[in-house]
């Protein structure tokens, strides 16, 4: 018997406008798990994908790697997680669960990795190509899965699956796993989608958090997240005061040209400079200013399971929410456009309207099992 | 009474033709030490220094960081070293004692740092310009003096103290003072005054040491040097099997342009290429091989006072030499001609011809203390 067919937001090929269509769900494996969507986040990433800025497009396209919804069915081999759990996915739905990196929890560092949206998913079934959470129901293996802590709101889920374990990830690797920011001073550059959360964690571990932005319009927004201060990245005087005080800078930009050496400067000796966001230009430095004052620069691509865990669970503790527009699955273009003219405050997630939410979760409380 | 004059071979300007000539020795401090040079190295710094190509060069100036020498007199307060001790100096000349950096053993990064010949240090008889070791005595701070080890050749000891320090720091930091390289996989691109005492230092952590250079030619000797094998940069398909493979690449190359993004994928998820050369050029990357693969890029100028000591320890125990060739100080004019050809093999050395060393060291083990 053929699969039945998955109701989603889709885009048929590069740049096009999305719609409501249909694809056929693969067939159930023994490691698999059936979902509902419940809140799926938009990260700048999925327009960069819908628009196949970085070439690795495959359409048609599902996009949606901030996912959280409540296991429908769970296939014969799974035992970690049962029917009506609230999970969480983010952005590696495969990897080989067999070499360092895997064997580390840095699956999303994985040679074999396979991402939510754009990568062929292998199993007993067969290789299919996997579909993101713009759709109404999913079905990925449970090991991509993560349960979600008690004291998270549904909805503010999916921006923490990738915004959140991005910037989590440098801070975890800097303080290690007590979390324990004491006497470190980190700052966040950048203060949008990436930066008003990485301010919350920062903040939270106990470590000074430094926000810098243009201007001083923000100045009181970030201290509300936990800035301790904010410097103004456009007066050269603050800039200056503010040189070698950062033992790291989480970079939250993204797009255009980032002007790396403007920035070095800020770095202590043996401190690190952390891109979480990708700016559209290469990134030139002048090597003086790494060298002389022993910097590093470095980069993440979200988290892997380790970090994932770690950050769900930080976030529930302290309470750290990103701050949210709302959209229907239906009118997840809206979304994408106020991401594309840059004024969503500060993540968009969409709502599943694609199927009757309610009913499923209604009928899963009363026993019954969909699909 | 006004200070003695010292012997030393001097550039009088930028870009000027060197000569022998005498500047007059600051008056002694009591951390002070008097040391006849016996040997110095010659650096390609030196080089950048003498022609100001950095603009940081005061004249007339006396280069030199790779010094060694015997001890002729002590200040009053000096109980670390005596009269007769062979030390070592290097790259830093004055530090503030104090700072985090400093109490870390990382003088080297101090905010307050005095480099050997071209800033000025501070004591109790005032603030004097510190002269390098194209000299045949030097007045100097004992706190920035090493001794050395038994086992290294004397006409060794200068190259280990600036080329030596710089490539083994990256290596401590990555392998913590265990130095135990066992199962990591550490590269070395360009085998040259740096290189070529970088795959000496990694292979005899115990670690894989890959030699990096254009063309097969260096394959024998690279082995010789304790390179497992040699990788062919300009081989394409080389090069991508070499993709992924290390925990670190260590940059000996300098000047020109540094091609960073053929580079990066050499290095495994967390890993790290660090820069020990500086290039002309700024150096541009694509933030995507760095951020996808999780890799870091560093720089660390020389040592501090930890690793120089640790240094010196593990090239005396492990038999680490650097190859030279020898010159008398009186013509460092040619072994400079040679640096800046780029025919040096591998690192020049100046031998102390100014004043009569043999009678001194005489006299030193008669007990009779010159100055």
């Amino acid at each position: 018997m053929a699969s039945p067919y998955t109701v989603a937001y889709m885009f048929p090929d590069a740049k096009s406008v999305g719609s409501v269509s249909a694809f056929r769900t693969k067939p159930m494996a023994k490691t698999d798990v059936d979902l509902i969507v419940t809140y799926c986040g938009v990260c700048h990433t999925d327009v960069h994908f819908i628009d196949n800025d970085w070439g690795m497009s495959r359409y048609p396209l599902v996009p949606g790697h901030e996912i959280v919804g409540h296991v429908t069915r769970v296939g014969t081999e799974v035992k970690e997680l049962k029917v009506g759990d609230q999970v969480a996915m983010g952005c590696v739905a495969q990897s080989c669960y067999k070499c360092e990196c895997c064997q580390k929890g840095r699956d999303n560092l994985c040679a074999d990795r396979r991402f939510t949206y754009f990568h062929d998913t292998t199993d007993e079934t067969g290789t299919h190509r996997h579909m993101g959470g713009f759709s109404s129901f999913m079905r990925t293996d449970y090991r991509k899965l993560y349960k979600v802590p008690r004291g998270l709101e549904q909805n503010h889920v999916g921006p923490l699956m990738c915004a959140g374990v991005t910037v989590f990830e440098p801070i975890r690797n800097l303080l290690g796993d007590s979390l324990d920011g004491k006497g470190k001073t980190i700052g966040v550059l950048g203060i949008g989608g990436l930066g008003h959360l990485a301010l919350q964690f920062v903040s939270k571990t106990g470590a000074t958090a430094v926000a810098f932005s243009r201007g001083k319009k923000k100045e009181e927004f970030t201290k509300f997240l936990g800035a301790s201060y904010l410097v103004d990245t456009t007066n050269a005087d603050a800039m200056q005061a503010a040189y070698g005080t950062l033992d790291q800078l989480i970079v939250c930009t993204s797009g255009g040209t980032f002007e790396c050496d403007k920035f070095l400067p800020l770095v202590k000796p043996f401190g690190n400079m952390h891109l979480c966001g990708i700016p559209d230009a290469p990134i030139t430095f002048t090597a003086q200013l790494l060298v002389f004052s022993r910097i590093s620069i470095s980069g993440n691509p979200t988290g892997g399971s380790t970090d994932t865990k770690l950050m769900l669970e930080f976030a529930a503790k302290h309470g750290i929410e990103p701050i949210i527009e709302e959209f229907p699955h239906s009118k997840a273009h809206e979304a994408i456009q106020k991401i594309r003219d840059g004024t969503i405050r500060f993540r968009a997630v969409l709502k599943n309207d694609l199927v009757d939410v309610e009913e499923t979760l209604t009928a899963l409380n009363n026993g019954y099992v969909k699909l």
